[in-house]
């Protein structure tokens, strides 16, 4: 099966809307908030589990896969589906955002971006074409250009990574074979709506099956993001998905799905889990706190995820501050719950014409 | 429900049997092998995998939680079972182990054992009292009298420390208060014969609801370990059953079974697959071996446990390799699976009358 995205409900009241993408590997209903697994395991949780929990598309990075365990094995192995056991759909992003973010970055050509090795050290040239090829070998449904990934608030700076990006963009697409992959282009530009302007119309030029919005949620007021999506989004084809990247706080969710966005992906349930901290109606806790010692009451009364069904916030803190992988399981299986059944309420409520309400009432009752 | 067993079969070539221990939480058919949950959790696994790997007793470790999160803790959220999720039996250790073992010791008196905590440094004193009190507000199903655990092979030592051993064993007996909690006396007396006759000879007279074996599997040669066993447990009476602590190799389930043990603990499936080896029917696997890096096979062909079932040798190198915790859950529930499996299908050769056909085949093809 090709790639497509129908698009279902536009909510009268917002820009939010329901619709599902159809991948080789399953359909996705969207807005979707898709769970990261990093190096090819979203952290603590079995495929299994992903499926339990309302997973439908999850997404991988490419940069970690690279360099362990190389994207040879993965295709001897079958392909990353099959390798790591999740037979749904997947996206993974083109290296990028790890070279440029993690300190790795030696040289940004036109050519491509030379990146040292966190593992061992060594140089890495990863341009357009190595981003798509090593993308080919891993074969997920949706596949990302290679972007420079900027600091938003220079100007200077960004309109020169911008011709870098879009230059990449056309590389991306001229380099693709596979036509079981979706190739989205990412929208760059910081929060300059000129360069926004630009990125987008450019893209469109070379008609990518999805856009991909990047360079939000790196330090920028939470304003200014919103407004670049208020400025970026209306530009975008209403026949395309929209991804708005690494973005994924449930007040986020609401903002965003309100602006237009589809799909999101995030590491925060995953990592805010893994420092004992978990997501609830009214807000976060940190069962770390001494206060949870002898709480017998689950995580949240009303959620149904297994952490809630069985387990005390008592034998949780017990589990963390003893540093027993049950906890910081648990607390992950929790926090993803969350965000998907947020989700899934979410685009019920567009469904109903209610999203607004919803949104009022979650927020509302946030600290 | 009372403690009870019965003995349902005897084997006519060895001093193997089946039988079924009945416990206030459930019946655990026996030979049976007990996954060790130290500080209430058998590590990386879940109260429900454990269910589903066929586990139906385990061995809780006292002093971790007598140190954190406290008994009181366990007793406010509902008992132990309540606390961890796992409404099957249980049995708690005494706590003496760890402090004889791990190097906590401060001073053994005939009063008791003054230990320092590994988590800050604080001293407590461990009396025979002190055990059962704990214990009874853990409240599992089975619990240990306080002993003195030895090196085995200093005879002067052992004869001191069984005096203690046998006066804190009726002490511990004096202090139960638990109607619903099978209290197990616990043979000791190093590789020494007549210390091990004499030991026997003064349990029975308090005569406990079980018998577990202590100080072997220390360091001594596994001859030794056997002639042990073919000495003590033809002393014990056939009504009552028998725990080996501590043991549990494959090869040991079979020489320990026919020489006539029910219950077996150890944490040696969960500990190696913390290092990346896993067990299978021809020997152990180390998964970071190079040789893994490619394989598209699972761990073992035959196997049905989630992890065979479900992922490549490649995959499992991949995770362990990059210390993903997944990759140490799936090992660990795989040979947890094995053991679990193992002793499954001793217990039915036993009533098959092939148990000895069984061994000669397993160990016949190990290495």
């Amino acid at each position: 099966m090709r790639f497509g995205f129908k698009l279902l409900k536009e909510d009268t009241n917002s820009r939010a809307r329901v619709g599902v993408l159809l991948t080789p590997h399953g359909e996705v209903p969207t807005p979707v908030f898709a769970p990261v697994g990093t190096k090819a395991t979203v952290k603590s949780i079995s495929p299994r589990e992903l499926a339990e929990i309302g997973t439908s598309l999850i997404m991988v990075n490419t940069y970690h896969l690279y360099l362990r365990p190389g994207a040879e094995t993965i295709t001897k192995i079958g392909g990353l589906h099959h390798f790591m056991g999740w037979e749904g759909p997947i996206m993974t992003d083109s290296g990028g955002f790890q070279v440029f973010s993690l300190e790795r970055l030696r040289r940004v050509s036109e050519e491509g971006v030379v990146f040292r090795s966190h593992l061992d050290g060594s140089e890495h040239l990863l341009t357009p074409e190595k981003a798509i090829e090593i993308q080919e070998k891993l074969g997920a449904d949706i596949v990302m250009c290679l972007d420079e990934c900027t600091k938003p608030m220079d100007y200077e700076y960004n309109l020169r990574a911008l011709y870098r990006t879009h230059s990449w963009a056309k590389r991306c697409k001229m380099a693709k074979t596979r036509e079981d992959q979706a190739l989205f282009g990412i929208v760059q530009g910081g929060v300059f709506p000129d360069l926004r302007r630009r990125s987008v119309e450019f893209l469109l030029s070379l008609d990518f099956q999805g856009y991909a919005i990047g360079g939000l949620s790196v330090g920028e007021p939470k304003e200014m993001m919103y407004d670049i999506l208020d400025l970026t989004i209306p530009l975008l084809p209403k026949e395309k998905p929209r991804h708005l990247l690494g973005v994924g706080s449930p007040e986020d969710l609401f903002e965003c799905v309100e602006r237009g966005v589809d799909i999101f992906d995030c590491v925060l349930p995953t990592r805010l889990a893994r420092n004992g901290s978990v997501l609830t109606s009214s807000g976060r806790l940190n069962l770390r706190n001494a206060e949870f010692a002898n709480d017998p009451s689950p995580i949240e009364e009303r959620c149904t995820c297994y952490a809630c069904r069985r387990f005390s916030r008592a034998y949780l803190r017990h589990l963390i501050k003893s540093k027993e992988i049950l906890g910081l399981h648990l607390a992950t299986l929790h926090n993803l719950y969350f965000i998907l059944t947020l989700m899934k309420r979410i685009r019920e409520s567009i469904l109903d014409g209610t999203f607004l309400d919803l949104k009022e009432e979650f927020l509302g009752i946030s600290p």
